[in-house]
């Protein structure tokens, strides 16, 4: 893929970003890599999203040195390399402050699986981040954040699933590519709205039973999946 | 009616779900019976309303048979035929995540009736079902859904309470043709808006007592109905 | 006024409703009294606002008779001319089933003073009305609606608190015209969501003391007001 | 600046209070400071956004008199007069009624710092004030509301907290011009609705810890921030 074309995908997603309804002013950023050039695609830091041109976006390496581009790239870019780097089977990143999920983050808790909403796309809890330490804190921050994403996939391939909330902090999501991460974050976005709204209608409220939480996330995923026209 | 003007009936449905703000991306369908030619159409599986034509809808007969359409149907096409078998007098269909009915589904409670907006519609509370077994899960999942619907109406008639939440899961509404179904749809939404509110106002909020209940219903139902210009 | 311009001016604040998402399909009703006349306008039962025109809505005496006008009027009409007959200070009268004061009416709960933004507006709480007995749901409901509201104010100035709720049901809220009883529906519906959000952030939190209660309703009211151009 | 530019730019910020959903029909003013002509222009009183004209503004000295324009200014006046005169690094001044915020003032609780979200913009929590005396209520009340909120900054920098809640009233906000103040009320309704539900998510939620406090306020302030292309 051109560096131009990446650019463009890059920055279509991004501004999907504000359609959506999940960031306002400059929050967020939505990155692409190409692996095969060992690039990635990212918004530039604290551009708005009426002023951002296809332009704008700016190409770093996997180590986050700029390739091509005249702006800074987003603050947030180290995690993203981070993510790239040790999740070899993900295309494109979305970071945003997205109300509902932010606000689980900022009570660090992990989504339980209150509904077949949620195991149609993550196949169990959608984990919250241990916090960081003052030393992460202190240290590389951005990159410590990546850090302590991953950690929380020990056991789990990320894009079974494919989003996470970091402590204290916001959501982060991924896909196959810029334009699923970003599908992911809304999706993220109504499922951490809804079990909000479960969560505060009753407090004791218990998460779905293994069974139709597997055959929920297996009717979209897997050999038998059988929802929508592409299988 | 003809294939043609009924598949536009169920395109129009459809539609309004998204002007109605009760689905996002490709959540959500609605079908439409007929019962002289013995068939339903219902949206294709998977489709994104933006892209969604007339010509998409499927035509499938009373046992999931496809009879028009190249598309595949809704993956949940059983559970709408199987309330067309069993209640007769229902002639629309409609499933959504909409917010707050999902998550009173997710809390697995049924919607007390808190007030007249409840009451002008739905004769007593708003049934969620009980959960599936295991082993209706892992058996013929959305036929089973149809069945546990069913299962809440023993001592109910269906037109009288055109609205159900399934445990775990999200809404199914119905009515006397797919509009109408989308229209029990938005107004579900908007009553159990409502009732969470009151809920999480006063956790310990009363339902209505008998005589008011009756009152509301009768108003807009029935032989001596006075609400509205047809009667 | 001419019956053509009061049915006008009828109109115009019906569809303000709809402008000010107050209501959804046929929900809400507006009126206006021309005492010299002793008539009243008012919007037809069941009309979706998309559809409603100048020339449908009804022109009845103050006993609820029609004067002029094809459709039958809003099934809440008696409870319009009840507050008419009953105050002689107002001149417009809203209804509507708008959430967030719907759902302190489903609590049966008086709004408390929590802020300036409701003392602006309210001198004192917002009442919420007795429920109704048995028999007066089976009596005259409409008119027993009315005087139950009539009620609440055996100590108050009408125009001093022109908005109230009706236990398990919804608000009504009147004016100087119809205009300004749909404005009056407005400010209630943001003053019920504030105080729904701070009741719930604190389930003992305590409403403003007389003090600045007095001091922000007379900045905008009575001979020394200070707020706005028109003093 | 000439007043006619200073009227202009306090316009267009009066109007962004519109646009970004932070006022309805009057409410809400903003006012520049020009330090030079000692002039403030303010927003005129209980005038509605759709009939604001730029000529409307009113341009006042820094004892509250009319220097320019044939409209009252707006009656929370003397509050904005004081903040410039007591804070002397601050150009703009914003007063809303915006929800979430609002309830926190209703509530009467400072907004602990819950996220990085509310990191970035403040460092620490977002204070509430205390109550006005009866007497202060009676003496010279929009005064004593700027004393107030200037009590709360005798060990903080103004702008290192841009934003302060009024107890039982609603928040005020400044920034470097009357723009700025703007986004500091849009960002501080964010801030405040996510820590709505944060708390009521879990009423025992407990605020970041100085580390990432720090951490996230420097990303954006001071000689070693990195977020932006403007430094």
């Amino acid at each position: 893929m051109s560096y131009t074309e990446l650019k463009r995908q890059v920055y279509e997603a991004n501004m999907e970003l504000q359609r959506r309804n999940l960031v306002i002013y400059t929050f967020g950023n939505v990155s692409q890599v190409d692996r095969q050039k060992g690039v990635v695609a990212i918004k530039p830091s604290g551009v708005s999203y009426d002023l951002l041109k296809v332009e704008d976006i700016v190409i770093v390496d996997m180590e986050n040195a700029i390739v091509e581009g005249s702006m800074r790239p987003s603050s947030d870019t180290k995690t993203h390399t981070h993510l790239y780097r040790k999740f070899d089977n993900i295309g494109g990143v979305t970071h945003t402050h997205s109300t509902y999920a932010t606000a689980w983050a900022q009570a660090k808790k992990s989504i339980p699986c209150f509904g077949t909403t949620h195991a149609d796309y993550v196949h169990g809890e959608i984990s919250c981040t241990r916090e960081l330490t003052d030393a992460q804190i202190n240290g590389d921050y951005e990159e410590e954040t990546g850090a302590q994403i991953v950690d929380s996939y020990a056991h789990k391939d990320p894009m079974a699933a494919p989003m996470v909330i970091v402590a204290g902090h916001a959501p982060f999501t991924w896909g196959k590519d810029a334009n699923q991460s970003v599908y992911h974050a809304a999706l993220l976005e109504e499922i951490a709205r809804m079990a909000y709204l479960t969560r505060t209608l009753d407090h004791s409220a218990q998460p779905l039973n293994q069974a139709i939480l597997d055959k929920h996330y297996l009717r979209k995923h897997g050999k038998d999946a059988y929802y929508g026209q592409n299988k």
